[in-house]
Parts: structure tokens; C-alpha cells; sequence
């Protein structure tokens, strides 16, 4: 029996409006991330897939999105688990800087390498920064990171997906993942097997559903994005 | 260590404002039943207390009142339980019809006795009528009730408390349950013990937190509503 995913990164925030880097800031959407988490809704009902249940992250961007679409699909009632392990990639001491203002500081190959790169994280974030996720009460007893590289998401997304998310599949259940563009690239580079060098090419659309079909081993046999006027090129489907 | 519950009945739904038997048909919130729930989430936040989790029903207007109270609280990353068992009472063969047809179809004194009664269900829902249950597949697995008493709802709504709910608390958490006004009846009189005869006089207001202290052994010591001026009687704290 086939399985069905359905990655969902959250509509447009503020600080994606603003072109900041904002990881584990808890930044608001914008009127247009709250359209586009509507017609997400829309477009997931339209596609007939009976969903079992939903995963998201503990960022309020994601969450929200995901109540959104569960409105429009009319299917609010669907169980929904949140885990900090779906957050975004956190971005250290890049936090809250434009990209301008990341070129005047770290200068521009620095930054080309950042964001290349797989698995080299930007500078700590300093404690005297004004986005501390110290100390906010929803990341009790968790060892909130200070940056992260991609490879760095993946080594808490791999866990999470193994732990929870594949055994519910398992059961043949069918998945909502509402989450971020780096925590949503690090489940494509394992789902689809994409090289270390290759994954920074994937660009996961906002409030653009991808339908994943996967086999009994959890491979993907299909995969497309809902909007095709919004969709972004995909790896190719693992042998 | 005191433990704290706030029941927060959904805000006005369109059938309470229409004056209909609800139970169990999915009937959105009105503009001012939103309203509700923002103003909820605004006291459960000036209460200062540190929710660690939510329990709602599976009909949307709960879900929805919860969602906006959380969003108002800047708490949308809280856990949420959904269970069916936290459903409003089923009306039966009441569904869908407001007080006056009620009256018009069974009767003054037939009426009065459903509204006092503790243990006498309403007609069975047909299986003609326009309003079923049955076939929704949130309900998979469930054995819908086709008419439900207030003793009838206590008698699934109390094994949920002391299965899901009280466990719980005992950990020293503290929940919202956000539900209906006789899944809450029958919590309130599970919790400060009142007499079958007494339970129908109590009447929690829309969209208006009740906030509940329980000592270590889950006995109520206070209970105010958070807008003392929508406040209603309650029963006495149980000795």
C-alpha cells in the first residue's frame, strides 16, 4: 500500500519579506503567507488524500500555517504533534541580519560559502544577541543550538523522522509535515538520497504542498508540487 | 503543589446564536464567538499561569476557539490533545431543531423534562435525519452515539478524565480543556461532586475561562471565571 507525504513549508513570513535570516525567531506570517497557507489548505483538500495526522514544529510561522490549511480542508479535528526537531535551521550569529548586512559584515565569498556549503555553520549566536531562544520556556530541558549548518538540521530532523514520523508511515497512515525550508531540504536529502553537494539546489517553494508518494520501504515513487505554476525543480527519484 | 485547569467553553457558535440543538453537527463560530476566544486567550495570558497542554473535542468550533485563544496568548507551540470523548452532548432527534420547534414538535412539558433531567435522553437520531454522524470519518472506530443524557455524556466524558486528564495533572502540569457546555457540565460535576439534580443550574458561559485550582489529590480549592462580569454561579467547592 502506497504512502502518502505532504511537505509543507509555511507561507511568507515577516523577516522572509524583510530577506533576514530568522531560523529560531519567531517571527509572524505576512497577510500573503496567510493566503498562501489558505490555498495550501485548498489545494490539499482538492488533491482527495485523506490524511491520518500532522507534524510541525514548535515556530509559531509553521504552526499557524498548518491550522490555516487544516481550515480551508475543513478537517481541523486531524491530530497534530509538535516537535522542536521540524524548527528551522538555526542561524547563529546571522540571526536577524538582511543580506546586505551580512555581506558588509562577513564580506562576500564568506557568505557564498554559507550558503553553499553543507555542513559549515555561520558564527555562534553571542549572548548579548537581542534573539536569544535561551530561556523561552517552550525549549525547556532541550539543548537549544547556538548555529546550525544544514548538516547540523539534519543530524536532529534524521532522528526525528527514523523516531516518529517513519513508524506512523509504517502503519500506512498518510502525513502532513508542516515545517522550514532547511528542516523540509534536510527530510528531501534523506527521503531522496541527495548529495551533500547537490541539496543546497533545492528550494522548497513557501505554502506550496509536495505530494510525496512512497512504497512500503518508504522510497519515493512520485513526487509534485499542487501549485505547478509555483513549483521548483526536484531531485530525481532515488533507484 | 496546586495544579491549575482552565475549562474554556467554545465562543458563540451559529447555531447558538440561532438558538439550535447542536451536539454533535460541526457548525462554525460567529464573528463574535472568534471575538470570544481571543478575549479567552487574552485573560489566560494576563492569569500568568504557565500551561503545559490543551485537551479539546473533535468539532471544529472547539478546535477553532482553542487555536485563537493560543494564537492570542503567543502560545500556538502548547501541545494539543483532540479526542472525541470531549464532545459536546449528542441531542438525538433534537439536532437541528431550535427551541420554539421544539416545543412545537414535542411539547411544552416533554421540553422541560430534557432540559432538567439528568438521565433522560432525547429521541434517538433518525437515520433520515440531515444531520448524521455516522460515516464522518473522524469517527472511525467509534461507536457514535445516536442520543445522549447529560448522565450519558458524563458516562464517557469522566473514564477520559481519569484516563487522559488526571494522569496528567498529577505530574503537576497544568491544562485548558477547551469543550462544550455539557462536556464541561459533566467535568464540573465529576470535580466538585454535585447532585444529579443540581448539575443542569449550572451554566458555563461562552468563551469565558474558568480557572480551576485542584490540590495533590485533584480536589477543586477555588474556581473563579476570568471575566468576572460574564461570570455565573458555581457550585459549591466540594468539602
Amino acid at each position: 500500500m502506497p504512502r502518502t507525504l505532504a511537505f509543507l513549508r509555511h507561507g511568507q513570513s515577516q523577516w522572509n519579506l524583510e530577506n533576514r535570516f530568522t531560523g529560531w525567531v519567531d517571527v509572524p506570517l505576512t497577510e500573503k503567507g496567510e493566503a498562501e497557507a489558505k490555498k495550501a489548505g485548498e489545494l490539499l483538500k482538492a488533491s482527495g488524500v485523506q490524511f491520518d495526522g500532522c507534524f510541525t514544529s514548535m515556530l509559531t510561522r509553521a504552526i499557524r500555517t498548518l491550522n490555516i490549511a487544516l481550515d480551508a480542508m475543513e478537517e481541523p479535528w486531524l491530530p497534530v504533534i509538535k516537535d522542536w526537531r521540524l524548527n528551522e535551521r538555526h542561524y547563529g550569529g546571522l540571526t536577524g541580519l538582511n543580506k546586505q548586512e551580512t555581506r558588509d559584515k562577513h564580506g562576500d565569498e564568506q557568505v557564498h560559502i554559507w550558503r553553499r556549503s553543507y555542513d559549515t555553520p555561520p558564527p555562534v549566536l553571542e549572548d548579548s544577541s537581542p534573539f536569544p531562544s535561551l530561556g523561552d520556556r517552550r525549549y525547556t530541558g532541550i539543548d537549544v543550538p547556538k548555529t546550525e549548518s544544514l548538516k547540523l538540521t539534519l543530524d536532529r530532523t534524521e532522528p526525528y523522522w527514523n523516531e516518529a514520523i517513519a513508524p506512523a508511515l509504517r502503519q500506512g497512515q498518510d502525513f502532513i509535515i508542516a515545517a522550514h525550508g532547511n528542516s523540509l531540504r534536510a527530510l528531501v536529502k534523506v527521503l531522496f538520497q541527495v548529495a551533500d553537494d547537490d541539496i543546497n539546489k533545492v528550494e522548497i517553494p513557501t505554502g506550496n504542498p509536495l505530494l510525496i508518494e512512497l512504497d512500503e520501504t518508504l522510497k519515493p515513487t512520485s513526487a509534485r508540487y499542487l501549485d505547478a505554476e509555483r513549483a521548483t525543480e526536484l531531485p530525481p527519484l532515488p533507484r
